[in-house]
């Protein structure tokens, strides 16, 4: 028989930005992800962005059907949404990252094969650090902010074991 | 030249929750999503909950390290974190899901094969609805609440097609 729930995927994660070119280039940039698609809402004044990480020469096709199939069934794909106008509105302070009262989302985790690197890199370039790999009670792994101040873990299965070894599982 | 963030991956989106026994059946009863591991913090009186869609015959290896690297390399797991005695805490209200202020974090995305079928059955298993299949202006997608309220957008490629030509694209 088949499962009712054949063929689902987990397939995006949403977050408002206040900026899309800052965050855009942050996901490209500094976490290598590509930009697969921008669709604009003029009358509802937003916008969404649709980032994910592509296989060696793999890229979303041109034709616009076959690239809506191409983003909306992959996994993991982060989409980026733009109210118009936060971006240069000065009353606008930020978007809350879900880590301060009234908590609930906690943070995107991107696996990488050695987080020492990693973090080496992003400290060149700038990047904000909540908690890095030596600091805390976890070691091995870490958490940067993005441009909005959402939380970003960097992790590996590497440090993941020390981890894994002081809790217990089940 | 090998790209420094060759090996990325976007692995997870954690969310906390109050009551992870309702939270875990609902991602697998619901969503289909399998628990791949649990990891409890008795210290800090936590516990993490790691689900994702895995293959046909797919299983998370019995040996800790190895269901470890299953784990923190695959693409779109989701992490549920439980903050030991929300549950059962009188004075604990809710999480925050983002969609009202402070606004954040918006949903997760999951794509589904028939929209419509999904829904029916959410409907049979008294899920509730944010938005209908054919209710607002963006028709064939849908939104349902999980337990904590987090939104989750129901889409395919199919309901996405009438979004991607009303938007103006680039």
């Amino acid at each position: 028989m088949t499962s009712p729930t054949e063929g689902y995927v987990l397939n995006q994660t949403m977050l408002r930005v206040k900026d899309p070119t800052v965050s855009v280039r942050f996901y490209i940039d500094v976490l290598g992800m590509t930009l697969l698609h921008r669709l604009d809402f003029p009358e509802m004044r937003f916008s969404l962005y649709f980032l994910a990480y592509l296989a060696k020469g793999e890229a979303a096709p041109a034709d616009l059907i076959e690239r809506g199939r191409f983003i909306f069934t992959r996994k993991t794909t982060l989409e980026l949404t733009h109210n118009w106008g936060t971006e240069t509105d000065p009353t606008f302070e930020a978007y809350h990252n879900g880590n301060s009262e009234p908590r609930g989302f906690g943070h995107l985790g991107f696996s990488v094969p050695d987080v020492e690197a990693a973090c080496k890199r992003f400290e060149a370039l700038g990047v904000p650090f909540k908690k890095r790999p030596d600091e805390g009670k976890m070691k091995g792994l870490a958490f940067i902010t993005d441009p909005d101040g959402y939380w970003i873990e960097i992790l590996s299965p590497k440090g993941m074991e020390a981890v894994l070894a002081t809790s217990s599982a089940s």
